[in-house]
């Protein structure tokens, strides 16, 4: 029983981590029409979001089913919970990139961004994915040392975001007030991402060890 | 057996609803420190915070020894797993009032908002504070029509949304990047506060229908 109860929240751990590739592609791409400004790219983003809608309605399927079926207790039963929260929050981490992807949308055949700025908020990007790819490889290893490193990234995210918020509130913005309110807004979707895959990567945390990282909640 | 799981699920609820009034008291305490620049009043709703964390965590236990106890299945197990979400949006609630409070902190002795844009803000505040009290009545009499009239008040909160980007962007405009970056922020705070609410009031018609409204997660 035991055996089959792993067996099967393994395989919501694979679907997961599918799902989270799903994710990365939708920052990457977002990231890429927002710095092109190409409006096809954006759309891809938006109309892809539904395969994520539904990849995670079967995952909470499996999950129910297998609470149902099986009745875990203690620990095996947090897993399962951590399981339908984590994937709540890659649905989340999908519905973000669509975000990103909207302003990007919102401002062809321009680009959101103006080109000075273009660094940091590429760095932002680039970080972004880079937690999502790892996330990926987090859920399918549950390498407890790689989730932790993925708080190091969140950080630089932070330190972005200010460097950002100087970028902007400094005498020498000459792009006005449409281009800063874009790019508070993109801040925001880039540090709500990171969070999510910082927060999802503490569930792993949580499910291999049993203890929740600071940080986590439920 | 079914009796004694149904009143701990409504004990659940009932301690739901007590964190939906911290969560309106966080909302209109944020709201008052942002149109008043008193930090003294910012300062106790992020203070207050950690009670709301707290509240969160002893109904996460009560919900997880209803599983572990009463082993519920079908209908009765995604009632609990619906509480479960519930309540981790209901923290997220304030932690957005948390963000609110902190903006209004960061510019005092000023105030955040610039006088000619309060009307707006301030109707998207109350809206916000409305919401979340309307919120708790309907997670204690579970009244279906409350819960989809809170759809209406949603959909104030995007034309208030729109009317505020309008303000911004619009040449009239003269209070500079900070503001409006402030403003574009709070907007997004209050808009989240606004959907939780509705996730929240959704996930209530699941549990007493075992229908899901459209727009409900999980």
């Amino acid at each position: 029983m035991r055996e089959k109860f792993h067996e099967q929240l393994d395989r919501i751990f694979v679907d997961m981590a599918a799902i989270c590739r799903l994710v990365e592609t939708a920052v990457g791409q977002a990231s890429e029409a927002l710095m092109s400004g190409d409006a096809g790219v954006a759309e891809s983003v938006i109309s892809a979001d539904v395969h994520i809608d539904l990849a995670r309605e079967a995952v909470e399927e499996s999950a129910f089913e297998l609470l149902s079926l099986q009745q875990p207790v203690a620990g095996d039963l947090r897993s399962v919970v951590a399981a339908l929260r984590m994937v709540t929050e890659l649905e989340r981490m999908g519905d973000l990139s669509v975000h990103v992807a909207k302003i990007a949308r919102l401002r062809v055949p321009d680009v959101a961004v103006p080109e000075d700025i273009r660094p940091t908020v590429a760095r932002m990007a680039h970080v972004a994915e880079d937690m999502v790819g790892r996330l990926t490889t987090i859920i399918l290893s549950r390498d407890l040392d790689e989730a932790s490193s993925l708080r190091e990234d969140d950080d630089e995210m932070d330190q972005l975001r200010r460097a950002n918020f100087t970028e902007m509130l400094s005498d020498d913005w000459t792009h006005g007030v449409e281009a800063a309110v874009d790019i508070a807004l993109l801040g925001r979707y880039y540090e709500r991402i990171a969070d999510h895959a910082v927060s999802v990567a503490n569930r792993v945390v949580f499910v291999v060890t049993g203890e929740k990282p600071n940080s986590i909640s439920g």
